[in-house]
C-alpha cells in the first residue's frame, strides 16, 4: 500500500517514518527537491500543491491520498474523491475549513460552541462592524494562516484597520487560556482523543511553548475533549485533527480553529503518548485500527525557529541534552529563514513545573542558525 | 557531523533515524543497494564489512565510525583508531569479543562472574573435555553466532559431537532464566543502565519473546544491572551494549555474551523507555549527554521472522493492530528468507501478563511472507 502525501514538510516526514515502520510505501508531492520528507519517500513528484495535474499523478501511484498542509488544490481532490480515489481527510472538509465563515457556520449548526460571529462582505465591513459592536475580531474568510488575516478592532476609531476582504466578524473573547486537543477518527467512526494541551503565545502571537496536559480543572478538560470529538464527528473526518479552542475568562470553551492533519500542538505525543499523532494518522487513513492515545508522562514542547538565512547549523545541542528529559527533533530543512520552523524540542518530566523550568533554559540554548549563504 | 555505520541492517536503520532527528548526517557501508538503512543515509558506500579499503573510505567521510554487526574488519578499524579516527565502540573491544575465550578470560580478570571454563585447542579437545567433566558446553572461539559454534556434550558418549575447532569448554549451567541488560556509556564514563529483561527461547533456541522488566526479585535485578555495568566499564566501552546473562537454578548470575551495539533485546526501549537504545547509542558515540533509561510502561517484544523466499508481503497487520498496545516495526528488507528478522512487534501494557497474552495471539497473526519470486 502506498500513501501519497501532498506536501513534504516536517509533518509529512514524521508521517512517512510511521508509514514505513508499518511496512507501507510513501509517495510525496513537493516543489522542493530537498524537502524534509523527500528522503523517506519511495516516489517523489516535484510540483506545486496547487497543481492539479501533479496531484492526479500522485493519486495514480497511491492507494490513499493525504496532505500535510491545507492550502492545496481542493477542486482536483474533490474530483479524485468522486472518481473513487481514497482521500483522507476528505476534500469536503478542506473546503469547509478554508473558508473561516463556512467553518464557523458548519460548527455552529452542529452544536459546537463557537464565539458569536457575523458574516461581513468586503463592501459592508464598517456598517456590520458598528452593528456587531466593539471590541471585535475581523477574520478574512480565506487565506489566513498563523495569525495573518486577523485584526482586532477595539472601538470605532480603529475601523480604519479593517482588512478589505470578505470576512467574518467575531466576538472578542477574553481568553483565559488557549487550548488544543488532537482527535483521531477512523473510517468506521472509532475515535481516540488525546489530552487537552495548553498553548502559551508570546507578544508576537507566536507559540512560546505548549504544556501537556493543560493545567485546567478535570471537568473543563473533559468538556474540551467532548467538543473536539463533536467537531471531528460533525465533519465525518477520517485521520488526525488538531482542534484549537479558547477557554474564556467567563469559563466558556469555544472553538477557535480546526487543522485537518497532524498539528504542531500534537508533537508532544511522540515521546509522551503511547501512539504518536503521526502513527495515529497513518492508521486512520489506511483503515488500520487506532492505537491508544494515553499520556505516559507530562511534557512541554517548543518550536525551534530559524535565525538568519542560509544553510542550517544547530547550536547548543550538547548543552540542551545535558538537561534531563530533553528530546530534540531537527527537521532537516535545507535552508533557514527567520522564524521558519526548523525543529522542535519536547521536555518530559513527571513534574510539569520542572519540565517548564527546563524548557525556559533550553529555549535559550538550542538554536538553528543560517550560515548566511 | 557525519556518523559512519558499517552495516546497513535494521539496527543501522534505527540508529540513522535517531541521528537524523538530532540533525546529524549518516553514511552507510553495506554490500546491498537496498539495505534497510540505505534510504536514510546521506552517503552510501557499496562494499563488504570485511573490505578494509571501503571501511577507510567510510572513515574519511565520517566524524565517527560505528557498526551494526560485530563481524567486521577489525584490523582496519584498529589502524584507523591509531591514526586518530573516532571509532566507537573501540575495535579493541571487538577483538576481545570476537574470540569467546578471550572474552571470558577478560571478564573473569575484571571480576565479572562467568561460568567455569577452560581453553581447549583443536587437537586436545577430547582430553580436555574428559578432564573438565560432563555435562559441558563447547563453544568455538570464533565464528559463532545465534547459537552456531555451540554444542552440548552430556557425557563421554557424546564426545563424537565435538566441533573440530579451537574452543572453550564451559560449565553446563542449569538455567532458570536468560536475562539481558542494555548499558549505555559515554566518552566521559557516565553510564545509563536499562531494566533487566527476560528472554524466552523456543526449542530451536530462537528467541520466542522478550519480557521487560524481567520477573525476577529486585535484588537479583540490581545484581544483574551491576554486573552489566561492570562488563562495560571493564571494556572501557563507549556506546550501547547488550549484556546477556544467565540466572542459574542455584541463584547465580553469570555472563553469557556481550553485544557491543544496539541489540535485539533492547528494541522494547523504543516504546517503553524514555530514551531508546538507538538514540542512546548515537548520543554516546557523538559525545552528547546520555538520556534517561527509565521504563515508562512494561513491554513484551517478539521478532517477526521471514516465511518463505522472495519479496516481502506483510500479513495480518490490521488484525494485529486491533489488540491494544501493539506496535509493529517492519524493517523494509528487500527479500524474505526463512527465519530472517523482517521486523519486530512490541506490546506495551501496564499489566505484563496481559501483554504476554496479547503477544501469544499476535504472534500467530502477523507474518512477513515471501512472494516466492
Amino acid at each position: 500500500m502506498i500513501i501519497g502525501i501532498i506536501g513534504g514538510g516536517q509533518l509529512a516526514k514524521m508521517m512517512a517514518q510511521e508509514a514505513r515502520k508499518l511496512g507501507l510505501g510513501v509517495a510525496v508531492l513537493d516543489p522542493q527537491e530537498e524537502c524534509p520528507a523527500c528522503g523517506l519517500a519511495d516516489y517523489r513528484i516535484a510540483g506545486s500543491f496547487m497543481d492539479g495535474e501533479k496531484i492526479r499523478k500522485l493519486a495514480e501511484i497511491s492507494d490513499v491520498l493525504t496532505y500535510d498542509i491545507e492550502h492545496v488544490d481542493v477542486e482536483t481532490l474533490k474530483e479524485l474523491e468522486e472518481e473513487g480515489y481514497q482521500v483522507h481527510p476528505s476534500p469536503r472538509i478542506l473546503q469547509i475549513i478554508q473558508d473561516k465563515l463556512v467553518q464557523m457556520e458548519t460548527m455552529k449548526r452542529a452544536g459546537v460552541p463557537v464565539p458569536k460571529f457575523v458574516k461581513a462582505d468586503k463592501d459592508e465591513l464598517e456598517e456590520k462592524a458598528r452593528e456587531f459592536g466593539f471590541p471585535l475580531v475581523q477574520k478574512t474568510r480565506r487565506g489566513g494562516y498563523d495569525g495573518k488575516g486577523v485584526v482586532i478592532i477595539r472601538d470605532e476609531h480603529e475601523l480604519t484597520k479593517l482588512l478589505p476582504a470578505d470576512s467574518m466578524l467575531q466576538e472578542f473573547v477574553r481568553i483565559e487560556k488557549e487550548i488544543a486537543v488532537m482527535v483521531a477518527r477512523d473510517q468506521y467512526g472509532n475515535v481516540e482523543v488525546y489530552p487537552v494541551v495548553e498553548m502559551v503565545f508570546n507578544e508576537a502571537n507566536i507559540l512560546d511553548f505548549l504544556v501537556a496536559p493543560a493545567k485546567i480543572p478535570d471537568e473543563k478538560a473533559k468538556e474540551a475533549q467532548e467538543i473536539a470529538i463533536k467537531v471531528v464527528e460533525a465533519l465525518d473526518g477520517v485521520g488526525i485533527f488538531g482542534i484549537e479552542m479558547f477557554l474564556s475568562e467567563d469559563g466558556r470553551i469555544l472553538l477557535n480553529e480546526i487543522a485537518p492533519r497532524p498539528h504542531n500542538s500534537g508533537h508532544y505525543t511522540i515521546e509522551a503518548c503511547l501512539t504518536s499523532q503521526f502513527e495515529q494518522h497513518i492508521r486512520a487513513i489506511t483503515g488500520l485500527p487506532l492505537g491508544s492515545s494515553e499520556l505516559l508522562i507530562p511534557a512541554v514542547m517548543f518550536n525551534i525557529l530559524g535565525k538568519g538565512y542560509g544553510k542550517p547549523r544547530v547550536v547548543g545541542l550538547k548543552e540542551a541534552l545535558s538537561y534531563p528529559g530533553v528530546y530534540v527533533h531537527i527537521y532537516g530543512k535545507p535552508l533557514v529563514r527567520p522564524l521558519r520552523k526548523m525543529g522542535h524540542v519536547t521536555v518530559v518530566n513527571r513534574n510539569l513545573d520542572k519540565a517548564l523550568e527546563i524548557v525556559h533554559k533550553v529555549k535559550e540554548i538550542i538554536k538553528v542558525v543560517g550560515d548566511g549563504s
